[in-house]
């Protein structure tokens, strides 16, 4: 069994997506013709065949660099310069990667910075970096992004002061704008190598760019495995007809649920190192379908963990949920469940089965209590948690996400609620050109 | 100022929910007289003053026992045995607790288990163990909820083989049922010392008693502080007028926002270490208001790191949204932008300013953003990031949501919903006793 298998037969649409057939298909042409919005930005679409060659040996050069001369990677980026990465590292390494004995770790310490204006988040990190060897990797676009600005500017200074200038510039590497940009051209003045984020990939779907790849490499995962599950879902997907093509099957499931008035899709996981598949996931879908006020609103958990939760409000609250469950035909490791003579937990009938086998079944047994409380599930089965199967899944999701975009009748490409608080944050923090609305805001904030 | 503050002018609702104030006195009254549903469970009402003090000091000695004997403390449960204790001590240790060195840490290091059933996330707790002095601390009512009563079989004999069965008893904790069930039965014949989880408090509402204490002391955390911050907040939402009840207005603006079509209530931090008293929000609200096809979905995000994945969805998609945003008056520790003469990134207009302010002003920048975009906001400022606001906190929310559950005309203190996945799970498992349902189910799964 290679790719991922989809079921539908809980879905309680299987038997009508047929309908959408039509527009699955002319939102393929869209796609695929480049006739659609965003069309500038369908660059992944082939990426896992069509990237640079001569970049991707730089970047297995540059983390294998990392991962010897340092103890830890700092990631500075927010959004898509960060989701995808963090994902892929927590899904693939160990649970507690950062604690283990470098001698049982492959890749070094890994650290995400400029993801939020925490100063006690920074704080604590910079202590937790003293003594420590660090290479840093900056991921922006455009170089002035506020988040990762100001933790550049701060984790530049310290690199210096702990190097000194040269040494600092050799630990640097910039994931920027091909040509143009404050990054770039910073980089370029200090003699930083970088790597590009392409000009018709988005954020949201950068993670088979370098801004994904350096950091999942640094960590230890094998990104030639990642860049090849893709293209197997690139070939897999490439198929217009709804039987023949899973991907779009779940595109149309999700799109005929939104329509019945199903309100929020759940991501649902049972293993807890898919924490940040979701988040990736979320924003996905939520930045891809969130605009013109439509959209499913994506939300995610963790069972069995939030079956003791949100276990409740799912069984029996507001029936505006359906559940996309995420599962793998195995675990990674196994652990057998020990015999106990006195058996006073009374759980002797699981004596000696595999735990495997006792999360499967909380699988199955929430998915058929789940579907008789009017909670629809679509099912994705992942072969194995690798990188190959995480290469195929991502490909699957962001193909699905702009398919179902376009079915939705929205640009899924463009994020132009995001700007919003931006430039309100701007003009709060005094910064040049902002001052009419500054004054304008404060007024409505006193 | 002490206390907590509530803001409600740009939640859309302050001016109407004084009609809502002959159900929030009913409600009051349900609560105080014991007269409402499910006030078996309402003694988490008082506890803050009736807590047992000849218990209070044996936490705290355990802890102290715990710290001096021990490198780490794993905490065996889940839902309300887990959440609760893991929202105090991510919030008030520092963000990397587990990797400071020793001396530089108040409390032992802290890993959960028995909180789903990865057998791989447990394989590499047992890795990470290797050669650390261990305590436990299990929890649980009964002793034969499935997830935790794994996990300690699996920890139990670990413990046994690592120290020998009369050293391991001295280092196992047991906080279950005063006087009976499995795990209450093990710990006597065993010679664990026990704590004690109320039968007039459930598992959402436990974080105050030693479910939460024990784990949260051992950590580190002043846990006299966190019951005086608890008992100023009952002191304080005391009175029944809804002008002079910060909490019963708070409860009266979500159920005015869900009666006006309003069906996602988000928990917004600017904190990352906040990522778990929203979860613990979640259990508290999802569970105690998700049944009869009622009650707001709670989901969570962290800004500003989520502004630039969900915030597109908040900017611009469905609108059946409100926010709850959770502000500290000032953060635990500073940090000022450095100036750099190139201003490359332009932020020097940021230059020697604190990362706090930014921080203020992305809040207020966002606050207008979003209400502008049809999203009511509710904001909550407590005055610090310590044990005394948090205990304040969790009375705060813990109140407001038994008087929001009784608006909304439900018991705010069952959860039959819980038992549906339980059921079929141990079918499926082929527990003795569920022979039948056994072959029902799995009809439907082939």
């Amino acid at each position: 069994m290679t790719g991922l298998e989809l079921d539908l037969s809980y879905s309680t649409v299987e038997s009508s997506i047929g309908s959408l057939e039509p527009e699955v298909l002319r939102a393929h042409e869209m796609l695929h013709q480049g006739s659609g919005l965003g069309s500038e930005y369908t660059g992944w679409l082939h990426l896992p065949e069509r990237y640079d060659r001569a970049e991707f040996a730089r970047i297995e050069a540059a983390a294998e660099r990392i991962r010897s001369s340092s103890d830890a990677l700092v990631i500075i980026g927010i959004g898509g310069s960060y989701l995808g990465a963090r994902a892929a590292i927590d899904m693939l390494s160990h649970s507690f990667h950062n604690q283990l004995p470098r001698n049982r770790r492959p890749g070094c310490e890994i650290y995400f910075a400029g993801h939020q204006i925490s100063s006690t988040y920074l704080h604590h990190l910079f202590e937790i970096l003293e003594g420590k060897d660090v290479s840093i990797n900056v991921i922006s676009k455009s170089g002035t992004t506020t988040e990762p600005a100001i933790a550049f500017r701060l984790f530049k200074t310290w690199m210096e002061q702990k190097y000194g200038a040269e040494e600092a510039k050799k630990r640097i590497y910039a994931t920027t704008d091909r040509a143009k940009g404050a990054l770039k051209s910073l980089a370029d003045q200090e003699g930083y190598e970088t790597f590009v984020v392409p000009d018709d990939v988005g954020g949201r779907y950068s993670v088979l760019t370098a801004v994904g790849l350096l950091p999942i490499a640094a960590a230890g995962v094998d990104i030639s495995a990642l860049m090849a599950g893709a293209r197997e879902a690139m070939v897999e997907y490439e198929r217009p007809a709804l039987a023949e093509n899973a991907c779009y099957r779940y595109a149309a499931a999700r799109n005929a649920l939104y329509r019945q008035g199903k309100m929020v899709e759940l991501l649902v996981g049972y293993e807890p190192s898919l924490q940040y598949v979701a988040e990736w996931w979320k924003q996905l879908f939520g930045e891809s379908e969130g605009k013109e006020h439509k959209g499913l609103f994506p939300a995610s958990v963790q069972f069995s963990t939030d079956l003791h939760s949100m276990g409740q409000y799912i069984q029996e609250g507001m029936r505006i949920l359906f559940e996309t469950v995420l599962q793998f035909r195995q675990p990674r490791l196994e652990i057998a469940i020990p015999t106990v003579p006195a058996n006073s937990d009374g759980l002797n009938f699981l004596a000696e089965k595999k735990m495997g086998f006792v999360n499967q079944k909380a699988f199955s047994g929430t998915l058929l209590a789940h579907v008789d409380g009017q909670v629809p599930n679509i099912v994705l089965t992942v072969p194995k948690q690798d990188a190959y199967s995480l290469g195929h899944l991502f490909y699957f999701f962001e193909k699905a996400c702009a398919l179902s975009g376009y079915m939705l009748g929205i640009n899924p490409f463009d994020q132009p609620g995001v700007e919003s608080y931006k430039r309100n944050m701007f003009a709060l923090l005094g910064k040049p050109g902002y001052e009419a609305e500054r004054e304008a805001l404060e007024k409505r904030l006193s």
